[in-house]
């Protein structure tokens, strides 16, 4: 069967249980074929081939809502939704999303990237649903790494008390990205052992409602023996406890488990949590075995083998770089603990981890508690290093402001994938965290121009007693420049000149550098003497440099690869006009107020005009007006 | 005794319970009457006068670690540890803060305001302990209310796994600030109602290692089998699931039960969970009896009666105006559904929930939840109206990017307590809103000079149907102007001239407007007529006028309560260089980058120089390098 020509889910529901088999290989080869080219989220999807058809085969999308919790593992939706031919462009500039999007398709009703939304946004369907007076079923599908996440916790929580109608599917495969941790984990776990599923609540409820009501202290006992007995009887009493139907476990890949299973949901009223046992990486022999979470999300690989086929860059990854250094300053320094909120690999905290068990803590998707935890650990005087992506401590504003900033704690944040992300797109480029922490007061913000000066911004963070500071770093490899031996301290709030020049300054930092020696290096061909500056603290400025710079009166151009409202740009605005040189040229290059959809980080920057030539451009700009005010003046 | 010679919590130890009930009473005494003339969490720390003694009875202060989460509750912990003179200049400025402080005494060893944060801090300051090998005990005080914070669930969840010696004291006393909602309180209800505190784990325990284990199928039963006997005879088998022993529940006004259970988590390995009742305004008639929970925190008040004694202002509340006007509208317009995270009454929401109880959600302390919800609202064509305080907004960043502005959603967030909020401090200052709403696309954000602008905006946030919009309103009452009849639509971006003036221009919204035309009629007295602007959007801004102010060359002076860095003053600057008025004279007034303490409003405002006279001198000295400029020139 050519699954281009799925046009509408509801030609599964004719399927026979043994057509639906074959559909499911085929998804399988499918995926494994075409991912092995484009890459992408391999052995999430793998392992929900049958849980997605059964759910096609069950209700009725889009009347019925499925809800993708992070979404990516919205794959085989999206093939039974019309949507095969969209993976010759996966997570491609201009092409599908690798995430649900309302704009691919009336089946994507809500979408996703972060984890932990689809329940609460369940909630609100299930409201305006009950409001509406129609009988649209619910169906938020989160996974088990997902579920810990403190608004899915939230949600659940007020799900249970509402008693709404919606269909919880928990899929749970044992990890999320990384094998998951907290206490939830082994109540799955216990839960999966427990037996087969069954549903045995109905009859109980009816047997129970035959013991007489008594008042007083014996009634108390009695209803803890009815309590007892359900929980003899009834798994999941966690869920129960929160107000769930809990059914399970099922095999999820057993289509007659699920299928019946579904069935027996959809005419359950009030709130249900079917618990779906999968494999990730189902039925593709690399990414069944995986047990690290590297089959999670891959680069293209060679079918046979599972063996990456992208060239590996002399260069090591950023990620690689901070995590080394924190490791080799850890080893001397034992106030050193590492933090990470289910991102040990993205990390490369691995190795820390297995040198220093006891000083690693992977604290599951919950970032806000990673944050606090971490503040936690300064009251005491340690040095807590979170390696948190800078997309993921968004999570944690009110943390970073109220735990960490406010008492003034030296919480180092170690902040991966800072800039354009690339192919994961918008929910995950990581081009907030300046205008969302510059305001804060007492936090030191930094990124480096190269790997080398990255570990010593490690040192330099590690130094540092005044306060939380935050390295930023990009996602992708370093430069391959040399590293020194021995780390040092960069002065707080210093900048560096790169290139001397008197004509005009650029002022950038991290991964626009490049970009900016570029253009610097082409007005000089048409005669302009550019300065470039490395103002690698966006928090504190270099105050001193500033005024020398803006003394001169010569044009400043800012370029980031972040937003630019509230950037670092507008940092160096204010400081212009709070120190009076309102005449000052100054424009700025950043990332404009839209949202940036997926692609390579290439043609993004293309896309938003952060190019040398524009650099260019705007100092030519800059030039020409001043000289226009110069005349005037004249 | 007289309670200010309490000099060290040591002194309790050498108390009988005899004494300790007198030291309650006295200290009972003491609150009621103190917070009669200063105001404050009077509900709150009545009903844990006993707790606090018992723990201080029990426990090692400050080497063992009480976190006191949310925070208000530590009055009597402050009375206790030498502070009780504090009371004289309690919330006022320069005075005792009713938060924990650690400038204030060593034994506040985390600071809060906001709340659920106590048991990430906990297991920070466990892991800190375990890796120095020492061995205080850590004991977060946390409400029931705050457990349903999504950072206090996934803190539990942590704790539960990595089994630390931490003792959790709920505090449970059926409320947060109003009556809580949530599945957790069901559970507590239950447990509440289950009869007196026992601990028979142990003893279960022992029991349970005598049945055999037995492999396969059978091994299973057998488990099934225990944790039944478990649910039979331990009470709080949620908590116990998370990894906790459960103690209780205990009568949280009885020395005997409190201290013994105390000595006993003492001595209990791993994650305990001690359940204390207490009743909110104990031994206060007035308070006892509130189930609203309107003494939670309270002004100044007549002993006897109860009854408020500052004047009743003839303005109505910011809340009131902005909660009628949604009412009103909510009558005609079935889209509208009000949501609140636990704040009904300060919202002053209680009239729509009584007029519209299914269109009305309390969802607890639960801002992600709160607002995620709000967005899956908003996918189904309805119009969700957020009510949420400024500061407690920060709780829910990655949300409002995330789910609401990047799904483009209409969601109406009514921002109540923005600016300067007083007497709570630093905590709870509503300064950041801006700054961290402004860099997200998509949002409107605007605030009225009036609660007749007010009610517009209400209108006009609810026609709008191109994405989020935000309405942001002060603490505090409103100017007392008369309302119109009818309800109007605001133009989005269009700003207001209030004054006429052409040497300068001072564009402000909201609370400093009044500042503005004060200093606008200053400068009139020494000949500058300066235009004043009511910049009623923040986003977007009014392009049109600003291009009419900056064409003309006239200084201009931009003053916000609210965060200087990246704020309202910034976006002008922004503006101005995006479209090259790169020698425009602008001045920024507004929140300087440091925490605002407590104190009375206009003695913030004094300290932080955002004053009349400030407004005054900035303009002049703009006008003043102005002419410069031009002598130059000329």
């Amino acid at each position: 069967m050519n699954l281009e020509n799925i046009k509408d889910p509801k030609m599964i529901k004719s399927l026979s249980e043994e057509q639906l088999e074959k559909l499911a290989e085929e998804i399988r080869k499918f995926l494994v074929q075409k991912l092995s080219t484009s890459g992408g989220h391999l052995g999430p999807n793998l392992g929900v081939v049958e849980l997605t058809l059964a759910l096609h085969k069950v209700f009725d999308s889009p009347n019925d809502k499925f809800l993708w919790d992070v979404g990516h593992q919205s794959y085989v939706h999206k093939i039974v939704t019309g949507r095969a031919s969209g993976f010759d462009t996966l997570r491609k500039y201009k092409g599908m999303s690798g995430f649900p999007k309302m704009s691919e398709s009336e089946h994507d009703v809500w979408e996703t990237g972060h984890s932990s939304t689809s329940l609460s946004g369940a909630m609100g369907m299930a409201i305006a649903r009950d409001l509406k007076g129609t009988d649209e079923k619910i169906i938020p599908i989160i996974g088990d790494g997902a579920l810990t996440g403190g608004m899915a916790l939230e949600a659940l929580n007020h799900i249970g008390h509402e008693k709404k109608d919606i269909i919880v599917v928990l899929n749970d495969n044992e990890m999320s990205i990384a094998p998951n941790v907290g206490a939830l984990h082994n109540i799955l776990g216990r839960l999966r052992t427990a037996g087969k599923y069954q549903w045995v609540k109905d009859e109980l409820e009816y047997l129970m409602k035959r013991i007489p009501a008594i008042g007083g202290k014996v009634a108390a006992t009695a209803e803890r023996i009815k309590d007892s007995l359900k929980y003899l009887l009834v798994s999941g009493v966690f869920f129960e406890e929160l107000g769930f139907t809990y059914l399970g476990p099922v095999d999820g890949h057993s289509f007659t488990n699920l299928i019946e299973t579904f069935q027996y949901a959809k005419k359950t009223k009030g709130p249900v949590l079917v618990h779906v046992i999968t494999k990730k990486g189902k039925g593709y022999k690399p990414a069944e075995l995986d047990t690290t979470g590297k089959w999670h999300g891959v680069g293209p690989y060679k079918i046979e083998s599972g063996e990456g086929v992208q060239p590996v860059s002399a260069a090591p990854a950023w990620s690689k770089v901070i995590s080394d250094a924190v490791l080799k300053l850890a080893r001397k320094d034992k106030r050193i603990v590492a933090i990470t909120p289910a991102m040990p690999m993205g990390s490369k905290l691995m190795e820390f981890a297995k040198e220093f068990p006891e000083r690693f803590f992977d604290v599951g998707i919950a970032e806000q508690h990673a944050i606090t935890m971490a503040a936690g650990l300064a009251t005491q005087k340690f040095k807590p290093f979170l390696a948190i992506y800078s997309t993921f401590l968004q999570r944690g504003y009110d943390q970073v402001v109220h735990d960490v900033c406010r008492q003034k704690l030296n919480v180092i944040f170690g902040i991966d994938r800072a800039g354009l992300v690339g192919a994961d797109g918008e929910t995950h480029q990581g081009v907030y965290d300046i205008a969302f922490l510059r305001h804060i007061p007492n936090i030191v913000i930094m990124m480096p121009k190269d790997e080398n000066e990255g570990q010593h911004m490690v040192y330099t963070a590690v130094q540092y007693d005044d306060g939380p500071i935050a390295l930023r770093f990009p996602r992708g490899n370093g430069l391959g420049v040399a590293m020194d031996d021995e780390c040092k301290e960069i002065p707080i709030g210093s900048w560096e000149i790169l290139k001397e020049g008197n004509d005009a300054a650029i002022l950038t930092f991290g991964t626009t550098i490049e970009m900016a020696l570029d253009a610097a290096k082409q007005l000089m061909k048409v005669g302009v003497n550019a300065k470039v500056v490395n103002a690698r603290f966006i928090k504190p400025l270099d105050e001193d440099m500033l005024h020398t710079i803006l003394c001169t009166g010569m044009p400043v151009l800012t370029i980031e690869e972040a937003v630019l409202q509230g950037g670092f740009g507008s940092a160096v605005l204010e400081f212009a006009h709070d120190h009076q040189y309102h005449n000052a040229q100054i424009d700025r290059m950043g990332i404009p107020d839209k949202f940036i959809e997926h692609g390579s980080v290439s043609k993004l920057l293309e896309e938003i005009d952060l190019t040398t030539e524009k650099a260019v451009e705007k100092v030519q700009k800059l030039l020409e007006k001043q000289s226009i005010i110069k005349q005037q003046r004249a």
